[in-house]
């Protein structure tokens, strides 16, 4: 999906809402635990329930990958699931992924070939391993990385605010660096809400690109927060929840209940679009 | 499998050899292409030919991704077998992992779960988001991070060496952070041998912690610039060759020629030890 077509769906659905599919078995309602597919059912109950109110969707691969090969599975029904939907919605992979670039070329093919198994639009990318790290996610056509500039977790203040001899922080650097690798159509930045006033700063630098924004709602950050110092003429945000969404309910009115908190989420944002 | 197991087993077989298990379809012998579990048949006959002279094998997971759902049953056909073997060998997952601390949990069981499709001794986890993003990879008894530090490529000069205002690399701040983490009972570094003379530097703030060495040989790291500057009392390397050794040859005496190019870079470690 290129950047024309996300925007579009936007104000279609005046939402820039992304669901977070972390599909942990231990959560899940009662009544699918030990059913065959269930994360696979559970998934597409879920989108079912919110595509209306959302415009992305982001498996957490970790959550995938630790169910082992049955739960790549699971992920490739997933995506097939969206893949076939009338209604569109832009996926990301969160893999946080990157090393060397001969390396990072398998991992673009894993998670962004149009003939693989998954075609995700995008894919979170970690930036340690600098550019030949990052560069191999950006080669296919509407294709996306999203890279990890500011984090919403704890450890985030160990590294991402080191500051150099001009005060400028880690985050800054990989910002600044970043913009020169890709552009705003085909690179996004992870930009936790739990740091929202920093976003000012990240808009400095830069000003027209999407921004991935976790923790608002579980982890504590704020929408009007995030809107204030991260909206752009384009939108250029997409806030995510996960927890918040999935497990409002384990019970059999889990859709429903995801739903309901999804149209709250959207509701919100229909002001600031 | 714990410090003093590896420890035993570098000096019993007189090498600090990490193969790395990098198997790509397109560069394999031409016999086993097409083949069913070719890459497990194309990785077992490699262990077998060079498990006398290594002491760890490091399949990049990428590569297994790359492959969709089919490649991950090739890893962990690969993985029962080494751990049927009565030849021992220190396993690793070189997947470059790490997120929020939930997430890293994931993660973590995916990889390293005794119970788990896998049960890697090891894995490689990125530091860019701090300490909960680690922390989860080290919960389990003899099970190890590795932790990026240097990185071999190119793009490692990118963050990797930015300095704070007393001069201190970002590197530095890594191992200084981590250190504080782990013990040498359960944390390793990834140092690039093309950075060899900063080995020293390491030394300097993890004066035993096993460094695991990538780029000699194939990127153009010298054995010996990284032993004269990272050998401990222990040991203290595991030194890393994936294409030198596995693609010494695409014809049908791969195994052979892998056998010869693990073999002479045993010689060369066994005047180390």
């Amino acid at each position: 999906m290129n950047r024309q077509e996300l925007i579009s769906l936007i104000r279609q659905r005046h939402s820039f809402l992304c669901v977070g599919l972390d599909a942990d078995p231990a959560k899940m309602p009662s009544h699918l635990q030990g059913q065959p597919d269930a994360v696979y059912q559970f998934n597409k109950a879920v989108i079912d329930a919110t595509i209306d109110y959302a415009v992305a969707y982001k498996p957490n691969i970790a959550f995938y990958e630790s169910m082992g090969v049955e739960g790549l599975i699971q992920l490739r029904k997933t995506m097939q699931y969206l893949h076939g939907l009338d209604k569109k919605a832009f996926t990301i992979a969160d893999a946080k992924r990157g090393d060397i670039g001969n390396t990072s070329q398998h991992y673009a093919k894993a998670f962004l070939d149009p003939q693989g198994e998954y075609n995700f639009d995008a894919i979170t990318v970690a930036p340690y391993m600098g550019e030949d790290s990052v560069l191999p996610f950006m080669s296919r056509p509407d294709k996306w990385v999203i890279l990890l500039a500011l984090t919403s977790n704890k450890g985030a203040s160990d590294f991402q605010f080191l500051r150099d001899t001009t005060g400028k922080a880690l985050f800054e650097h990989v910002l600044e660096r970043a913009v020169q690798w890709g552009t705003p159509d085909n690179l996004m930045f992870v930009v936790g809400a739990t740091k929202a006033s920093m976003l000012s700063r990240v808009r400095a630098i830069a000003p027209h690109s999407f921004l991935l924004v976790p923790g608002v709602g579980a982890q504590g950050g704020s929408l009007d927060e995030v809107c204030r110092y991260g909206l752009t003429a384009d939108c250029g945000l997409l806030v995510n929840s996960s927890r918040g969404i999935i497990y409002a309910s384990n019970g059999p009115d889990f859709a429903e209940r995801a739903a309901d908190e999804a149209r709250k989420l959207q509701i919100q944002m229909a002001q600031y679009i």
